[in-house]
């Protein structure tokens, strides 16, 4: 039971602000979250409608605990896309269609607290390695498997963030010169062979060219509703098609993983994301399988490659463990 | 001019032991060389008859300076396998097929002077990044195109060798699922596609099957023996065909550059190794191009991707680096 969260004036706010959606979550010092509160972006209303939103989540997790603003210290939040981290700028989000949009100087005017802000799998990894795995891993590696797929590195125990401060664009990472092609419009991509989105176009390929698989029958008309519970739902059900879909991209997961070691042999690989939290039981074996048989012999040996728990709640921890950390 | 080397007491040696070839070079504090001297390896002769002939170039290459084994303070080496750095014992070195070999002790043993030992790959890029670009990339990678592909990584100007001491195997990233065989036993390595080896594996292959070139001729049946040198000369020559594969191994080259960029984001990658060193007016501008071409938008802004001037003295430089840094 977290510490009585009612009269702490030390709280934090982690904030995953997404394409599609954004979540809030109140953490007392020792990182249990206390509150929470989710709602849809609405990116088409443009920069200020969403931050409007941002705020409104905000406000609305401080509530759901009882909780008041006053009692609120920092403010940390992901945002999916190349971050100005100095001045809390977004610099560009394909996905909400920002480019130079202030998040951290509007939101701060909107709540008078300290915001901090960084990319949203850059977040992700910060959550995981130090509310989950207690800052103990030196090198490591955090992949996140959804819609797309990112990543974000630790070195010498800090975030790194390299020179353009993109590092951990692990999505983009060709594995198959000439493969499928991937939204960034490159081919081959890690993102294009093994992410939600590549999993579903090949679903909906094979099924419209006659494949018989049990998603027809659950979704009907409805494949722009699939989520990754669906495909672990098919597989229970003992859709094999569905279940060898998968696995391939558990293998190219593993060949990405195996690449990582090989280049920077970090002691800790995490894997995470809605694909990994749904499916962790379907893809894990086969993904360290598979790394060790393509890491170089020797390179492997003895490195965690693990499933975060964090599951949906990777961001928002991250976000308040960025906010602790630009406090104390 | 250096300095007069012959009344130094502060003299340092650099030793690039290879799979064919050992290089040993002397060199002043200011890491200007002094003296070389070059013998053949003989792998076959096992661990102490290589380490005799290490020795033997060293005193070599103090001779050929007109110096005496005194005026050295310390030796660096660069051995090509896995390095426990902090014992100087060669853990793997699968081109010497040497196993935990204790090269720094044996060799102290013999001459009385401190010896330090690093990867093979590590060294060059310690002695690209110290001697050539004085030091000023933060965050840097080097990429080296022999008969083999290897590379190294500065990561806040410091070398890092990651968990297993491993970093760096980049030859070994997986480029093209499925593509063609690697020594490392997988498939569609970036060794596999790009390196010298995979080059004459790709013209002989097609000689034999009929495919004009002036390589025929310059070396009648002596395919073995063919060096980097005369791809160069038969492009020179007008040979289309050489020309064309030497542009695909540029290619590839540049998406294994895309892919360090996206991952790492470094500030400066630079490419060596014999097969740059003697076609960097055919590759590298394919190279650069291709890196750009594939990095996520973004990325790749004002990162420099460069080929060294060091050529075949990276690894003495680097041994003179190495020992320099450990004697300071």
């Amino acid at each position: 039971m977290p510490e009585a969260a009612s009269k702490s004036e030390n709280l934090l706010i982690g904030v995953d602000l997404g394409g599609t959606k954004i979540l809030a979550g109140v953490f007392d010092r020792s990182l249990n979250c206390v509150s929470q509160a989710k709602m849809t972006t609405k990116a088409q209303r443009g920069a200020d409608g969403v931050i409007e939103r941002v705020a409104r989540c905000i406000r609305d997790a401080v509530d759901e605990g009882d909780l008041d603003l006053k009692q609120v210290k920092g403010i940390g939040i992901g945002a999916p896309g190349a971050v100005d981290t100095e001045n809390g700028k977004v610099i560009f989000a394909p996905n909400l269609q920002w480019h130079d949009v202030p998040l951290k100087k509007a939101l701060e005017k909107d709540l008078g607290i300290p915001v901090f802000v960084e990319n949203d799998c850059n977040i992700c990894t910060i959550g995981v390695h130090e509310a989950e795995l207690g800052g103990k891993p030196k090198n490591m590696v955090g992949i996140f498997l959804g819609t797309g797929i990112g990543g974000g590195i630790i070195i010498n125990s800090k975030l790194y963030s390299g020179f353009n401060k993109t590092a951990g664009e692990l999505g983009h990472m060709i594995l198959e010169v000439g493969g499928p092609k991937c939204g960034c419009g490159n081919r081959g991509c890690f993102e294009a062979l093994a992410s939600r989105g590549a999993i579903f176009r090949r679903i909906q390929t094979a099924a419209k060219e006659g494949q018989k698989t049990v998603l027809t029958e659950m979704l009907g008309d409805n494949w722009d509703d699939m989520k990754s519970g669906d495909l672990r739902k098919a597989i229970k059900r003992g859709d094999k098609f569905v279940e060898k879909v998968v696995e391939e991209s558990a293998e190219y997961t593993g060949i990405a993983v195996a690449n990582i070691i090989n280049l920077l042999n970090p002691d800790t690989i995490v894997l995470g994301g809605g694909v990994i939290e749904q499916m962790e039981d379907q893809m894990m074996a086969i993904i360290i399988e598979t790394a060790h048989d393509y890491a170089l012999d020797g390179t492997a040996e003895n490195i965690e490659i693990i499933a975060s728990k964090l599951g949906d709640s990777a961001g928002i921890t991250g976000g308040a463990v960025l906010a602790r950390r630009n406090l104390s």
